[in-house]
């Protein structure tokens, strides 16, 4: 990890709607803007470009060789950064459907690739109920991705629970781990923020989370009514930007050294006792 | 884990002062009164016995066969509770010096003992500056207690700031994690409730932290003034009862459904995906 590298992220909070051609569009539109404004790096929502449900899935999902990632690469490129395509729904071998989300350098070269590790499949009495694997595969890869910035870790929504993926990534010299997540209006108010701020605190590392926006309209959000607050956090556990449920793109500046400085302060990473428990980022 | 087991907690805020045996009065009086009020398992915090500051710790210590474990027998006889008696500096064998927490049951007999694993050393700059290592020794082990409410893991204060001991612990079926713990002025606002919710909700169980009461008299404080907010955080992330620097007691009723619960409406101990992962309760 190097000392003072400065970037600045965008998380493009997109208000998608059930017409793919018009999310793309718009995506490209917000990622170009943020550009101008000076990112870096630009992260797109979770299922950014579909409708999110089961019973979307099928008719959204494309290969990797398709329109999508054709769009986001030229995006990528035309705006010069690095982008952190959100997800869509893949169309896999076999036929396996996937949420996944793919990841585009300056010149547009595909340099990541994250299928969702850990499935939405939820039952909260008198609050939200989904299956995500009435539909989809996982993924059996944790994702982590060098950049010029720092090696960025990388997971999907539902995968923010699972405090392993970003220990191990933190581990492993990721200076940022980024969820494409879309939380909904029961578990978002509840556990968003002390997920991404947990992640962050423990590790030590910025957080970074990008919701679609929230669309209340049942003709326009497919069934599904995303939280919004896309936000990132530091290597304290603070939130340095954030939003509330509408349409926009929040910016952060991430400085490298805000994570040695919190290292310094609190030095955790130093005081584990891999003796007495084991280190979770040595290999299953 | 047992369905439907309820029992009371009490969280004994105590005004710590710099006279071991009025400390240790003062403690027995209030476990007293919790147990009058109805607690069954009641918590004191750490160093409850003696100021906080590796000035202190060698004057104060004593070994376990001492007047402060005799103390906290009987104050868990007389009282009738389970008593998990916050932590003490203890004069260990070959002279060591270790942050101890000991547990004991109605019948007055000791059922289990915690060293402090995590020693604090830390410095914030502009902030706190502490060095828990110049006088102490670290404990080597993690620890869970049977009792007839279920299995309690324990950790003392910086133990708190490693994710491990909880994850260990819940997933050795433990219900409920207690950290005596005195965070201070600059690290309670910014870190104490979200860890002790981060632990909570990541595990989905029941986690009480207990600390000394805010002093802010130099002359009784010892030269560490405590951050108080003694908590009890439910398995959904919630605080459940809380309180602010003063002295006190804070209850909670703890109710083993409510694990249950938490654990069907999100199901993440079910989808925790160990072969991308290790699983890192399965030894070091």
């Amino acid at each position: 990890m190097l000392r003072g590298m400065k970037f600045k992220i965008a998380l493009v909070q997109l208000r998608v709607s059930v017409q793919k051609d018009a999310n793309l569009l718009r995506a490209r539109s917000q990622v170009l803007e943020a550009a101008r404004h000076g990112a870096n790096v630009v992260v797109l929502p979770e299922c950014f470009n579909s409708p999110y449900g089961t019973a979307h899935f099928p008719a959204y999902a494309e290969p990797l060789a398709g329109p999508t990632c054709t769009a986001l690469s030229q995006i990528a490129k035309d705006a010069g950064v690095h982008l952190i395509g959100g997800s869509f729904p893949e169309l896999g071998e076999g036929g396996k459907l996937f949420n996944t989300s793919t990841v585009w350098d300056p010149a547009g070269t595909r340099i990541g690739i994250h299928r969702k590790i850990h499935l939405f499949d939820i039952e909260v009495p008198n609050g939200i109920r989904f299956k995500e694997s009435d539909a989809l595969s996982a993924g059996n890869e944790m994702t982590m991705i060098s950049t010029p910035f720092g090696r960025i870790g990388l997971g999907i929504c539902y995968d923010l629970r699972f405090p392993e993926l970003a220990m191990c990534a933190a581990r492993a010299d990721c200076v940022l781990m980024v969820y494409p997540g879309a939380f909904n209006m029961t578990t978002g108010p509840l556990h968003w923020e002390l997920l991404l701020r947990a992640r962050a605190l423990d590790n030590q590392m910025f957080v970074a989370a990008c919701s679609p926006a929230r669309v209340e309209d049942e003709a326009k959000n497919g069934g599904y009514v995303a939280y919004g607050h896309s936000s990132v956090v530091d290597p304290m556990g603070k939130v340095i930007a954030t939003t509330d449920g509408e349409e926009g793109i929040v910016y952060a500046d991430v400085d490298t050294d805000a994570i040695f400085a919190a290292r310094q302060a609190i030095p955790v990473t130093k005081q584990r006792r891999f003796d007495v428990y084991p280190d979770i980022s040595k290999g299953p």
